[in-house]
Parts: C-alpha cells; sequence; structure tokens
C-alpha cells in the first residue's frame, strides 16, 4: 500500500478525451490499496481565456479578482475528472484548493502556501474515494481565493504530499524525466535515475526548465520523493530527493544547463572605494532586481579605477538600465554597456566540490569549440561561464560531451 | 440611504459589453449612501458549456461534481462584473455564494439555503464597496459546493435581501414586471404596479412564468418587496409585497394565467368505497408526482361506481400512468386514461374572496367564446378550468377581456 500524489497539468488534461485518458492511466497504475490524490491544473487553453475575458473588462484588474477568475479553472477540471473516475467505476470526489486546506498568504497571483491542513483529503481516502485536488490555488486566512503563479500546480503536489506524508509526489509532464542537458539542443542527453533536491534547484535556476524551484524547495523542506515521469508513458522518470539512492554509473556533473534571458551589464571606470558595490547592487535590490555572475576587474593602478560586471535577466534591462545610469552618474563613472547578445551555459553537480579539474575540463571543452568566455561565476555545486548567445548550442554539446562521453 | 439588493439573470450578462453596460446601469441607478449588492447568474451560454463538458464524461454525473462544474459559472460573472465596476471607478468585491455566507442543505442540483450569514457582505458595504454576490449558489455544513436549481439566482438575491434586512430586492428581467396576463398571448395585458405574495405564487403555480415561487415564499418570509423590473429601461416595474400600498384602480382579478404543461388522468369506474382516494394519490405521492385539480364523479347509484380524474404535469405521464394502472387494477377498476391535449387558465386575485359573481364571469366569457370546459378547480384566491390546449390562446383573451375591459 502506497500514499501517492500525482499532478497531471494543462496540457494532459487539455480536452475531455485527455481528461478521460488521466482517469484511465491513473487506475491502471493503481495498486488495489493504494491511496491516491491526483492533483490538476485547468484545461489547456481555459486560463488564456478567462484571461481574455479580464482584458474585455479593464487593463489592470486587481490580484483578487483576477484570482477569483482564474481559480475556476481548476475547479472545472477537478470536477470533470472526478465525473471520469467515477464513470469508470472508482469512487472520486473533488475538492478546491480551499476545500483541500490549502491555506497561502495573500499575494494575489503568486501567493505562497502557509499552511496545509488536509483533513477533507484524509478522510475522502479514508472511505477508499480518489481524491481530486485544484492545484495552483488556495485561500487566505480571510476567506479570499488566491492563485498561486507559475509551477502552482507543482507546489500544490509536493506540498499536499508533504503535509500528508506521502510515499511519493509523481509530477506527470511531456518530458520523461530531467536530462543532463536539454535534448532539443544535445541529441544524446542522459536521463538522470536520479538527482538530489540541491542539484536540480540549482539546475532550475541556471536554466533547466522541468520544475519550478519553489515546488523542488518544498520537497527538500517536506523530504518527500518527487518523481518527474511522462504522461505517456508507464516507463519511470527522474526522482529528485535527498540523495541518491541507487547504484548508477554516478556522473560527478549531473546537468550541463543554458540559459539565453540573461543580460550582461558593464559598469566602467568606477573609482575604487569602499561602498562602491553596495550603492549599485543595494539601488538594484531595492527595485526587486535579481543579480548573478558579479565579477570585478582588477584594479587599474594609474587610474585607480576599476570594472563592475553582472548579468540580470533580460526583462529586467530597461529598469535595471535606468538605476545603474543613475547611480553611475553619482559615482562618476566612464560609461555603462549592457549587452542582450549573451548567454550561460553551466555544469551542476553536487559531487563536484572534491573533484578538481572540473571547471578545467569546461574550460577546455569551451576553448576546443572555438568559443570565448566573457564571466565566469562559481558556486559549490555549479560552474557558470557567459558566452555569446550564438554560439550556446554548439557550448552545451561541447561540455556535455565531455562529461558524459562514454555513458 | 437605501441598502438595494439588485439580481441580474444570465442573458443580462451574456457578454463582457453586457456586463460592462449592468456596472453602467447599477451606478446610474445609485444615489451616492446607497449600498448596493449586485446578485449575478453565469454568463448566458455558460451552463450549457459546462454541461456538455460534463456529459462528455458521463450520462450520469454524481449531483456533487455537477454542482462543482456548475458553480464555476457564476464565479466567472462576479469577478467580472467587480472588475468593470472597479474601472468604472467604484471599489467593488466579488463574493462566492459561500463567502456570502449562504449556507445550504446537501441536495446537490436542487439545494435549498438553511440560512444566510452575510457577514462579509456588511464589512464590504461598511467599507463603500459595491459587493457582487454569484447567485445560485452556496455551501452545506460540511463544506460541499451547492447549486439552488432552476431560479435560484432570484432566490439568492431574496434571501439576500431578508438577511440584510435590505429595503428592497430588484429582480432585473427581460420583461418589465408582472403583467395581468402573458403579453405574448394578450395583447393589452396591463402591467401591476403591485401584487401581493400570495397572488404572485398563485399566478407562479397557475403557469406565470415571471418569478420562482421559491423566491417569492422567501420574500414573504422576510417581508422583503421584491421589485420586478427591466434591464433595459429605467421604467419603474411592479413590487411583490404583503399588502397594496398605492392606490391604483382596483382589479378584484390581478391575473390571468395559462399552463399548457398539464395532463389529465381520468380513473373510470372505481368501486365506491372509503379509503380508494388515499389508494391511487398516496401511491402517487410516494413517487413525488403533484396532483392538481382532483375532481369526483358523482355516484352511479346502480353500479355503485364513481370517476375520479385529476391533472399531473406533462413530464411525469409516463411514470403516473405505470402507478395509477398498478393501483387501478388492485381496485378493479374500468379504465384510466391519460388526455394531454388540455391545458389549464386561471384567474387570480386576493380579492376574490369577498366578490361573489368572479366564477360566473368567467365561465360566462368562456361561455361565450364556445368553449368547453372540462375540469373546474378553486382555491381561495383562484379559479382554474381545464380546456382543450388548442382553446388556450382564445380562452385567456376571452377572460382578460371581461376582467380588464375598461381599465
Amino acid at each position: 500500500m502506497a500514499l501517492v500524489v500525482k499532478k497531471f497539468g494543462g496540457s494532459s488534461v487539455a480536452t475531455p478525451e485527455k481528461i478521460i485518458a488521466v482517469a484511465q492511466r491513473v487506475i491502471r497504475d493503481k495498486q488495489p490499496d493504494d491511496k491516491v490524490v491526483v492533483v490538476v491544473s485547468a484545461m489547456g487553453d481555459t486560463t488564456d481565456h478567462l484571461v481574455e475575458l479580464a482584458n474585455s473588462m479593464t487593463d489592470v484588474p486587481t490580484g483578487r479578482e483576477m484570482d477569483m477568475l482564474l481559480s475556476t479553472g481548476e475547479q472545472i477540471s477537478i470536477a470533470l475528472l472526478a465525473m471520469a473516475f467515477n464513470k469508470l467505476g472508482y469512487p472520486a470526489v473533488s475538492l478546491t484548493g480551499f476545500q483541500a486546506g490549502v491555506s497561502t498568504n495573500n499575494a494575489f497571483n503568486k501567493a505562497k502556501i502557509t499552511k496545509i491542513k488536509p483533513q477533507r483529503v484524509l478522510e475522502a481516502l479514508e472511505t477508499g474515494k480518489i481524491v481530486v485536488v485544484a492545484g495552483f490555488q488556495g485561500m487566505t486566512p480571510g476567506g479570499d481565493i488566491t492563485t498561486l503563479g507559475r509551477g502552482g500546480s507543482d507546489t500544490t503536489a509536493v506540498a499536499l504530499a508533504g503535509a500528508m506524508r506521502a510515499d511519493v509526489c509523481e509530477i506527470f509532464t511531456d518530458v520523461d524525466g530531467v536530462y543532463s542537458s536539454d535534448p532539443r539542443v544535445v541529441k544524446d542527453a542522459k536521463r538522470m535515475k536520479e538527482i538530489t533536491y540541491n542539484e536540480m534547484l540549482e539546475m532550475a535556476r541556471l536554466g533547466a526548465v522541468v520544475m519550478q524551484p519553489r515546488s523542488v524547495e518544498m520537497g527538500k523542506h517536506f523530504g518527500v520523493p518527487i518523481h518527474v515521469r511522462s504522461t505517456f508513458s508507464r516507463e519511470l522518470g527522474t526522482i529528485i530527493r535527498e540523495e541518491y539512492t541507487v547504484e548508477e554509473k554516478e556522473f560527478v556533473i549531473r546537468g550541463v544547463t543554458h540559459d539565453t534571458n540573461v543580460a550582461k551589464v558593464a559598469v566602467l571606470g568606477v573609482p575604487d572605494s569602499p561602498g562602491i558595490a553596495y550603492k549599485i547592487f543595494s539601488a538594484l535590490a531595492k527595485a526587486n532586481i535579481d543579480v548573478d555572475m558579479i565579477v570585478q576587474s582588477i584594479r587599474n593602478v594609474d587610474k585607480n579605477i576599476i570594472d563592475m560586471v553582472f548579468t540580470i535577466a533580460k526583462p529586467e534591462i530597461v529598469e535595471a538600465r535606468a538605476i545603474v545610469e543613475e547611480v553611475g552618474k553619482e559615482l562618476n563613472v566612464l560609461g555603462v554597456m549592457i549587452e542582450e547578445d549573451v548567454a550561460k551555459v553551466s555544469v551542476v553537480g553536487a559531487g563536484m566540490f572534491g573533484s578538481p579539474g572540473i571547471a578545467a575540463t569546461m574550460f577546455g571543452a569551451l576553448s576546443d569549440a572555438g568559443i570565448n568566455i566573457e564571466v565566469i561565476s562559481t558556486s559549490e555545486i555549479s560552474i557558470s561561464c557567459l558566452i555569446r548567445a550564438g554560439q550556446v548550442d554548439k557550448a552545451v554539446n561541447a561540455i556535455h560531451a565531455c562529461f558524459f562521453k562514454e555513458a
């Protein structure tokens, strides 16, 4: 007997036929004594349609009303999926986020789960029912409906699994697991059997799009294994957990990721005196702009100036430019340059810390491929290089080939 | 300052443009200090679309899941209407049935309101907001979403108005009030300025379709005046209340109604002994079949038998026939005949009791028009005649002309 939470995204329940297929899939996998909770998102285009309706009312709907509107999307899916289970002879009951006990703060549109009291879920499981829960939504202590923002259904599933101490949380998706690199870029990318929470988090941070970081963090917090697998096949996918459990051919490097959604900001000729970095980065932090890959050049002894280089996400260029130029004027810098034609390639692996030569291997691979490295940054479990955007595919393949050659 | 509950049905909010028009209408009618609650139904075809989705899952969705599904319809309308108010500069907040404090029993699809605790509605009104409430829905004490069945949004509006001791509940609809007869049938039907709860209930029971009886009963229970008026004009409509307040030309008869959704059941040659009527009607009651216009013929002294005639609603013919034929066999009756080609015409008026000659006038009008009366029944405030279905329009016009001739 196992207690399992399964999550199916919007594309898995896009049509009535697909909803029935999900029900059949769940039933096929179910052992007689298994207790099964299924978390679903809104059907395919429903959310787009609702957003369109909202836009026909106003350009700036309040967050509260937007969440009142959007939360109907999952409510429709759960009712239909429960009907499908019932029709197939498996008693089921649907629960909204609120009914499933999902409490959130009141940050409408991107609320955070603050507490889960899954009493009704547990009671329904006790009576032998399959429980279908609306992902992506919850309720504030004041009784307002909220939505969790991007990747919210994954977060619901993992948090619910955690609160119920489920054996595993299965995330069904259109890829069949976590790969050593984006399979669309690297033809012979390897599917991992296991990967740690920390590695997954680092890969997500550095550009892998399989799982949103928040749900991985939630899994780590509760210690729930997250099984990322395909909606369309019964093969096992990748299990994200605290530590490896299986003896698989251990690669020190678990993934090669890339991220083209970055821009490089260079502040040139900054007077080299204490507190300068603080001035620039605190101004950016105040505007909620995340900064990454910070590098400071060696001081030019003659002029007593330095150059500062860092990266930001592309959508923040306009705001960041205004802020940095203003601070730059104050500091009397020589100039501010922002380049969009860059990309970040990274290697991630929890075992990297004790394995010298990883950086050298990576740099060598890039060098052999004729790719120039503009900025380097490292963390305990990753190394990243900023390169020209046009060279990303070549770079990722070259690095991947070095680390995964004989698997 | 007034506290007003306004209800707009599905056709009034069928498109984004119409939702904006409703918001504009409410704002135009609002005095600065008025406290306004707006109850809305689902947008036009939304419910049909949801039912279609359910049908693609199963022929027999459970009531609970159906209500989970259908209740999203109003949730979409309230969010959009609140956005429209906000956009027009009038702060508004939307509340689902549950959030507005509407408790029901757990008769899914046709739940009854058991209690209203409109605390959140009152709080929001106190802060100067327009409150938009989802009609047609509530929640059971166990936390399941329910819908109220046909005319449910009217019931929500009137019950909410009652619980809040509102000054009036305005029902906006595509007709501009309650008429002395169906204006599609009687060209010079008169719009009533006022009508009593009891008259309205009797007219609804006898075929008038303006208001569902449940919401009128609710109004009577709470003593809330119900103002039935047009969505498309600012003219006053008809106010349903306990007693008349205005001096209007008083017609003893307030309405002439008709109902073609009836069938006539004749049980012929029933042995005339005590308990026979009980046997027939208790069997029908057990199957929840409503019986009306019961007439028992004079006893045939030779054979000691009688005939029993009564009417039922057309959709219950099949079930009723089976029941009556079985009981008939037991009682050894001569035969059971069911006719569908009949209709009921009625006159309704609270003042009728003290006014002799109403029945005579009605029968005279039918006779002059060459219409045969098959069954007659009376109540304290109405007289009904069963006639051939094909003669309904002629009958209604003839009766109406007699009672409303000089108005």
